[in-house]
């Protein structure tokens, strides 16, 4: 039997919000590679094999994975949301290009899932309904100066801003660095959003303002959106507020 | 019974990209809305009512659909792709913002899709692995020099570039000014993907560089990748090529 390697994004958490493609590719598999909590998440199936490791170790990873595919496995690998978006497809195509030339023939499908900004997005309307960035705050992998140099574009450009990997405990001051910074380019009142573990028994989403967010409102599990001068927040009676960034533009914004 | 608005993002296409909880919101609701394409993809139910409109009708039928759940009914919008990106969600938020305020107690549930560039650049790699920007280049709602000073933005920090709605029968011109426009931030050899109709019978995705791209490459339906200096093209014989950027920058790129 020849090998094949599926990259399974499992979503946000809630098994409702996997899609059905994702859950072919888990049911299939003779074996899953996974950061521990994202294994976790999947119900055991007698005969496959998981290999848990940890989030550091993704190159590593998906090395393993690839290995096992090469002696002829069916293995999936998982990622939390979407595996293309700062996540397990990038370190899979990493390893295939540093690795032995076989690895190139070797047949990989990855499957899309949703990403945590589009599930926190429709918890609280659409701020990410115009043009937007997305960017990681960890400066594991690259350095803080450029980071800072995106977010001045993004924010002086007026796109919306999907902050990933706001905070760990090895970075605990970046997230409160770049809302510093983006008060130099937006208004006080821009909305900002925290939204952990969406779909998971400990979710948590927050609507703030950019003068009154600071970062210990952020843990490892959250995403955060930080609205453009356009984003507005309406008011419900008896309702979480709607918070959206307008299709349209004023014409004076040019 | 009181009503009950959900905005349900369908993926791309192929029905196996949906999720669970889209797939049961749209059993259960009583009415349908959306783009006619969009409606034609959803099975037909007994007693189900269908309300197709055009796609330059998207806040009539955000009203249509808001004036039926303030009657009772339970509701759902459908949007391609995800209903938060350049899609549905925001248009709903903009009515019950304008609308009666009775609108605003209305029970509103946000159901996230895949949308299009995470199907995209599955179906390649992993273009979006590294920071990115997300950009409408339809110039129908916003000034188009302000496209530009956001592609010269999102260009010259770095991102990747996300292109949605690259052209139309009524904007023929803007995907070749874009790509001009990039040329001026980017490396003649900056990978650039098309990708067309991902998961249905017309499917077609294919891999460029950015001296190479044209206009012609693109209709209404195609997303745009365009990379950032650091993603790249690893060549497999035998097999398509994958194009990814890598999590981990070059320090020299600080």
């Amino acid at each position: 039997m020849s090998g094949r390697l599926f990259v399974v994004g499992l979503g946000p958490g809630d098994p409702q919000l996997l899609t059905g493609e994702a859950d072919a590719a888990l049911s299939t598999a003779d074996a899953l590679y996974g950061y521990g909590p994202y294994l976790d998440r999947i119900p055991p199936r007698p005969g496959q094999a998981r290999h848990p490791s940890d989030n550091r170790k993704e190159p590593e990873r998906a090395a393993a994975a690839l290995r096992c595919v090469a002696e002829g496995a069916q293995v999936a690998v998982v990622s939390g949301g979407d595996p293309g978006v700062f996540a397990m497809a990038a370190a899979i195509c990493a390893e295939i290009e540093a690795g032995p030339p076989a690895w190139r023939s070797l047949d990989i499908t990855i499957i899309p899932g949703i990403t945590a900004m589009l599930a926190v997005a429709a918890r609280v309307g659409a701020p990410l309904g115009h043009d937007f960035c997305v960017l990681s705050l960890s400066d594991n992998l690259k350095p803080w100066p450029l980071i800072e140099r995106r977010l001045d574009a993004a924010a002086g450009a007026g796109f919306v801003i999907a902050l990933y990997n706001p905070v760990s405990r090895a970075r605990p001051w970046q997230l409160g660095a770049a809302f510093e910074r983006l008060r130099r380019h937006l208004p006080a009142a821009t909305p900002v959003v925290f939204g952990r573990a969406v779909g998971r028994a400990d979710e948590n989403v927050t609507v703030t303002t950019l003068d009154a967010a600071g970062a210990e409102a952020a843990d490892m599990a959250t995403l955060v959106i930080v609205g453009s001068p356009e984003t507005r927040i309406i008011l419900r009676p008896g309702r979480e507020s709607l918070v959206y960034t307008p299709r349209a533009m004023p014409e004076a914004s040019a």
